[in-house]
């Protein structure tokens, strides 16, 4: 099939082949698109960049760096997921946007589900709403007035091979109706209607079990209990009256400077990239001119639900995979989710009608402060030599249904380059009957009526790594003790071996070997060192996937089950768990491709890292390396009603990729430079001044005798 | 034997029982030790607090908790390590400043070795600049005019079990003479006297291997190599001018207040203590007026080194007890070591002759903001709620001899306290003639001519919990599948295990089964979860001690072989490898402690964490909960010749120890408060305009064809 040639208004010529898509892109797709199905009503699900070949980006990204003639650019590419309205089939296209021409268009087979998207969620939220079932439910539950229900639809999951519908489980809450954020997630309802999303019909009227065990019951009248409140306005308690502005400025501006989404920054240099997916996404980094990563993305997540009761079991979201970190960026605001002096960056997202939609501020980048980098005293002289530890960051803040996922990219002036995941929002809840000390082992009672399951938060972190070119290699390096010979008279002595990733496959952290993962590029040698010039993956190891190796969520999410993938390089190959991974039935990601059993040494590799609480995906050019990380996460009371972040961090740090510390230029710390104040003493407080006294704070807890 | 009722002058009666020692109470100490040894000199090693009985100072702060009249304040007792000068004979004396008197005078046995102090290194620097067979070691290296010879007198450490003398080993090094801040580490010598401390004579002259073997060989002339300098003043390459200031203001002062050493902030209370050994310590840390943490302190940390060679065997600094890290602390400076509104406390130590010395600001406090602490959107409505993450910091830096150690306790408002600890400065660094392209498997060539051998950094954090009340139980939780039987059909259901230190001991760690410490208060029921009230002790774990069984200095460090160590609580059972470290033969510490077996369960219990690179100790109150942490430290070449910083972290969290949220309360972020600014976009910026040229860049590696 191929598209008319349409309309000449829109040209990708100013583009750089990283750019995020444009709105003149979405419409021409639609152009195309339109017409290749004269007469037929398409249904889009996503129109976004298609990643450029990467042999024909290098050598265009290679001349920029080098400032040499720049080659022919490679071809703006896009695709787009959708449906024909009139047969209901699901679509795949691939497009030329410099040509305005259909590469391909493929018929995806009826079990592959695509993602969710912004109209379908908002249509069967509604749906669910007005479902004469649903109504009767509720009508049982004979709410007070001000009461009302709402629900949040969900990926349905899997636990049949042979499930082609496509599927929705709306779980269902009370919310009082007087304030936007009443926190429906405290009052969970005991019903959730099952919709199928193609015919728009209730497949099913699913019951949620009550107590300890599987027993459901028919729905009964509420009885009513406190919503905890996570909103400001809706507290019982007053805020807290003592706490003093605290302000970042830049008086003489940013350090950075930006050319359309390049970023220049302390020696490093990176474009900043965005789609739907994925979200935020950094390509062709270098540090100093030299090229470290080709590309950096959090290539998936998924979030298995330890509650072992139907429907609980089906409980898994793929959050990149079946939604979207991009689709789902908040639209940030300033002196709200940054602090200091801020950069936004916009990204576009279609509706289901083909229109582009505009996503304002859903990157920010701001420099902060991170303490001291490096400091030493001469204790004969007094000297002191105090470096600070300045840092740029860029962020993503995602909010997918309850849960928050805020993402950062740190650089720091040594040239290291972190990820910060940090979790917040509000646990995905269930029903439990627990005003008689009730408990189950498999989650927390947050508040009356409401427990949190145990889950765990699995994250893929895919690494494109180009350190010093763009065959590099994936080795591990494990710290053990010199054999106890004469060599080894003291019984101190250890050392340090290697082990190369040759081909394709999968490996285990290692804490009591201290094993640490490294990339290095065999073709360049450090002339201090001797060795290879590398960069390492500096991580915790996590607890991986505690789903049986037989449940099918297993199958769907295999990446999480290790720590470390490497795959040799392949268009096409981004995503960890697979590109359709809504109502998968297995993963066709890392676990599949690592089967090639390519030869992954000084090849154009990537390293995916995967991991639970915390650990990265790296990946390299040629080789593709990556990492899940991820968080076993057995809520606290204290993570209700919306949770105090918890921090997850991978870094990736030069390990004899330069000659000497890369920071030492960096100049010093002086107060002339940072204007501190000294704290003045004011009169002594009255003594146990604080908030709170112990007879209120006792009566909470119960004492046993 | 009873010291005479001297000078009423100074009296203790105005401090409280945790403020650090007075230059009163040094001067009180050095009267009532002369009145007991009328007509001898003493050398003093350390006069400073002894930590109050704790039975004692308990009835005193819950009255002061609980605002009930308060009890006879417990005595202020102090402690002196002392050698009298007529016999050489090494003494501890225990002192009651309240009374003036002396509780007890010990002689040690002779194989006692007391800490190494200011006095004593300076005098051991110096007599070994001055000894004829150093002197004509110089002599034969031959040095071009500008070139001199420095030491840095080490601690001798351990590798027989019949040593008496008190010896230390310095390690010699070339010196640029022209800038107080030239870099000796890269230029070490090849010879290394060995000095007795008590008679001031040359032991013996090591000779240092300089090949990839243990050749020695006798001293050459120097071939001159150029020094890897640190500092602004002495780098070839210009300084970075392109980082733009950042400030931070707190128009309306800080958010704590201060009365003594108490400080009060956002509701935490606790108390500043400062010593000379732990430097740093943390007292009496309530949140909201209940019991949180009874003390917290860097107990010790041991940094065995894993060169094989002798005389690097010996090689294991314990920098708290043959050294100390309160004596030992940076002199802060404002701008410099501190961003932003800063408080600043002062300590003291005593000289050998008994004299005061102040340490003026060797502990800063200061707010900072670490970004979000929690967010939710409603995607319904699209209201939002932020919070920021405002944290309170202490930080103290240490500097011994060649590295830098910066300790940060961090409080924030959803009422986690975190230790933070940042290993900086210089990689102590030995001689190896590398010019060939030399390698050894246990170091890192760092520069011409030197090389940083493979090390650990072991800490302990001795936490004294107080959960609520001084009873308390340390347990783990391991998260683990459930069985795969008809309560769990659908395989994806898991739970939690949790065993409960019942008796004193050690545990490890389980990434695989995310094991998890707590430490609860069993006599207290949290309302919402029916479990007892907890905190958590979230760290990463960490390889142990790759020292052998058998070696010397495992035994001497064997806190350091387990990650959680859990005793009962015992008055002067302070520091992880025992109270005398410096040249010991084993440790009569931790694991000397756990072998009464006493009952640990809801009792006066104390953790101590070990670890490497992340963990910590916990010291549960009447039981002692302590935990080592640590870093395997393979040096990088870039960590030369400063070392930017690398981060180790360790929380307490509660668990259940509120009924939800505790940050909360926390007013909102906007930008009222915040006072961010937008980033003004300049012109574009002309392309490729990033520091240095790939040209340059490619001359200094090695490319392989």
């Amino acid at each position: 099939m191929l598209a008319s040639q349409s309309s000449p208004s829109t040209t990708s010529v100013s583009l750089h082949p990283f750019d995020p898509i444009t709105p003149e892109e979405i419409k021409l797709a639609v152009r195309i698109l339109e017409a290749a199905f004269p007469g037929v009503t398409l249904r889009y699900k996503r129109i976004d960049l298609q990643e450029p070949i990467k042999k024909d980006v290098i050598a265009y990204i290679e001349a920029e760096r080098l400032r040499k003639p720049l080659p022919q650019k490679p071809p703006r590419l896009l695709f787009s997921y959708f449906h024909r309205l009139d047969s209901g089939v699901f679509h795949k296209a691939l497009l030329n946007a410099d040509s305005k021409s259909v590469i391909h268009i493929k018929e995806l087979p009826a079990h592959v589900q695509g993602p969710i998207d912004v109209d379908e969620v908002t249509e069967i939220e509604a749906l669910c709403m007005r479902h004469p079932a649903v109504l009767a439910e509720i009508e049982k539950l004979k709410l007070p007035p001000g009461m009302a229900v709402c629900n949040d639809p969900w990926m349905y999951g899997s636990d049949s091979p042979n499930e082609t519908r496509r599927l929705f489980q709306c779980f269902m809450y009370m919310v009082e109706v007087d304030h936007p954020e009443n926190n429906h997630y405290s009052l969970p309802c005991k019903f959730s209607p099952v919709f199928d999303a193609s015919t728009r019909e209730l497949v099913r009227m699913d019951y949620l079990p009550g107590g300890t065990d599987t027993k459901v019951t028919e729905t009964q009248p509420w009885r009513p209990v406190k919503t905890i409140q996570y909103a400001h306005d809706l507290l019982d308690e007053p805020l807290r009256n003592d706490l003093k502005p605290y302000i970042v400025q830049q008086p003489e501006g940013a350090s950075f400077s930006i050319d359309g989404n390049s970023v220049y920054w302390q020696k490093w240099r990176f474009r900043v990239g965005f789609n739907n997916r994925e979200g935020l996404v950094l390509y062709n980094i270098t540090y100093d001119n030299r090229n470290v990563f080709y590309r950096l993305s959090v290539s998936e997540m998924t979030v298995p639900y330890g509650d072992p009761r139907a429907p609980y079991h089906r409980k898994q979201a793929f959050d990149v995979g079946d939604v979207g970190f991009g689709l789902n960026a908040n639209q940030l605001t300033l002196g709200c989710d940054c602090l200091g002096h801020i950069k936004y960056f916009d990204g576009y997202r279609t509706d289901s009608k083909g229109n582009p939609v505009h996503l304002k501020n859903i990157i920010c980048m701001h420099e902060q402060d991170n303490g001291l980098q490096h400091k030493h005293t001469n204790y004969r002289s007094g000297a002191a030599t105090v470096v600070r530890n300045r840092q740029l960051v860029l962020q993503m803040i995602c909010t997918v249904a309850n849960y928050e996922y805020i993402f950062a990219y740190i650089f720091d002036q040594a040239a290291n380059v972190e990820l910060e995941v940090r979790a917040t929002g509000i646990l995905s809840t269930v029903p439990f009957d627990n005003e008689n000390g009730e408990t189950v082992a498999w989650g927390t009672n947050v508040g009356p009526g409401v427990m949190a399951p145990f889950h765990q938060h699995m994250f893929s972190l895919r690494i494109d790594p180009a350190i010093d070119g763009f065959k590099n290699t994936v080795y591990y390096e494990d710290s053990v003790p010199l054999p106890e010979d004469e060599k080894n008279p003291y019984l101190v002595g250890y050392t340090t071996e290697q082990t190369v990733i040759r081909k394709s496959g999968s490996a285990n952290t290692d804490i009591n070997r201290h094993r640490v993962f490294k990339i290095r590029n065999d073709n360049i040698i450090n002339p201090v060192t001797y060795k290879p010039v590398a960069y390492k993956l500096q991580t915790a190891p996590s607890q991986m996937l505690l789903l049986s190796q037989n449940a099918m969520g297993y199958r769907r999410a295999e990446f999480a089950s290790k720590p470390i993938w490497v795959t040799k390089y392949n268009d096409d190959e981004l995503y960890a768990a697979g590109e359709f991974t809504n109502q998968s039935r297995r993963a066709e990601g890392v676990e599949t491709w690592v089967q090639r059993n390519d030869s992954t040494e000084n090849e154009d590799v990537v390293l995916w890292h995967s991991k639970l609480p915390r650990a990265l995906w790296v990946s390299q050019s040629g080789l593709t390396r990556s990492a899940a990380f991820g968080l076993t996460h057995n809520p606290r009371v204290e993570d209700f009603p919306v949770m105090p972040m918890e921090r997850i961090s991978v870094m990736l740090k030069p390990d004899g990729f330069f000659t000497k510390n890369p920071a030492l230029d960096v100049p010093p710390s002086t107060q002339s430079f940072n204007k501190s104040t000294l704290h003045a003493e004011p009169a002594p407080v009255a003594r146990c001044c604080s908030n709170g006294g112990a007879s209120t704070k006792a009566k909470l807890y119960k004492r046993i005798e």
